[in-house]
């Protein structure tokens, strides 16, 4: 129906803002999640996430074949996608082909039927990080990001928790 | 009276734009410095800065206690805060609760009866950082900034030396 | 005649969009690359790059004398340069003198008679570097991206390959 990509840094408010957005359709709302628990860290996170949402949303997880979660939702229950960033360093981690998965899942954004909110993080405004891997994994977020966001009706840049309209 | 909260990167003229926006008001002008010299280079960097300045400029140094160095100033005479990151530094190396700090500050700063004009660095535009006290910090940045930038009448983000309106 | 400056983050489509300003003037189109190939990985972009372009482009190497190349030109062909961070990281790891070069660069560019569009990234938004070279690159590409964006009729900042105005 209507895909509406969220941008931003760390901590600038992106998931919140993207739970807003949804919250503004009517429940029951699915939430996406892409985040594995790596670590300590990354467990607290997620809880940290979690405990925020109502008990209108429903969860899935999909760190990993996240085009297949989307082609099964049903097409009247707004959807929110947490978050690209999280799903790429899975496959990438994975040893996956993520140029090729990355136009997959921006098509796969594009053909669902749902009003979907789609998170990911803009990770290319720093200096050239030290190590290859990270360089790569930079490069394939700034190729995914720009894919979903030529798929998208509307872009929004997050700043300190406001949004800058990009695109719609 | 009113809050600017003008944020951007590295060399980005934010020091510059919101001095600029403080001179535009009558003088005399409060200037309260967060920088604290740890190092040659941040000597250099600060006496950069004060040379800068006209002497209209009264400095006022705050590198720890800022909140209180707000709630004594007069409220007819224009503030600019430089900067915000200085002083998350300086609490955070000196093993502060800098969640609640920050609260305490935003709420402060949101309280202030003086114009003032607030500066701060985005930092979470880049790829994750390799370590620990990287990663906390530039958490710790991007929510002081959402709190701040909560607060405020204006925020601007610079690019390249130029404003970008966020919000008022 | 008119400057154009292209300002982005790694992958954010700065290249493509400047290419596609300057396609829109009339051919014969310049292209000055500042690109050298210190290792396989650059090797690799450059040949993406050049690959991209059609015939009409004319490609001329520029990887140090910059100035000179610019003064050069003739006043009727539309000129793309990319980029002005290669540029910068060739003159720095040569050892010259960046703030004085800078400045010079800046000079020439707002005295080309030619349509100009200009390529830069953006990295100061990412947490502050470890080792002193990046730092010093960090706030040497700052301030050189302040200088161009003074000079510049438009200024455009990419986000996932999306152009927000930033001026003009």
């Amino acid at each position: 129906m209507s895909l509406t990509f969220v941008l931003g840094g760390a901590r600038s408010g992106k998931s919140r803002h993207a739970e807003e957005l949804v919250e503004r359709l009517a429940p029951p709302w699915t939430y996406i999640a892409t985040a594995e628990a790596h670590d300590a860290e990354m467990a607290e996170r997620i809880a940290l996430h979690r405990s925020r949402r109502a008990e209108d949303w429903h969860t899935l997880d999909a760190p990993h074949d996240l085009a297949t979660a989307l082609a099964g939702l049903p097409a009247d229950r707004p959807v929110l996608v947490d978050c690209l960033t999280l799903w790429l360093t899975n496959r990438m981690l994975a040893g996956a082909d993520v140029a090729a998965e990355s136009a997959a899942l921006a098509a796969a954004l594009g053909a669902c039927k749902a009003p979907l909110v789609v998170v990911s993080n803009e990770v290319g405004l720093g200096i050239v990080p030290d190590n290859a891997l990270a360089r790569r994994f930079r490069d394939a977020q700034g190729r995914l990001n720009q894919m979903v966001a030529e798929k998208a009706d509307r872009v929004i840049f997050m700043v300190a928790g406001l949004p800058m309209r990009v695109k719609g």
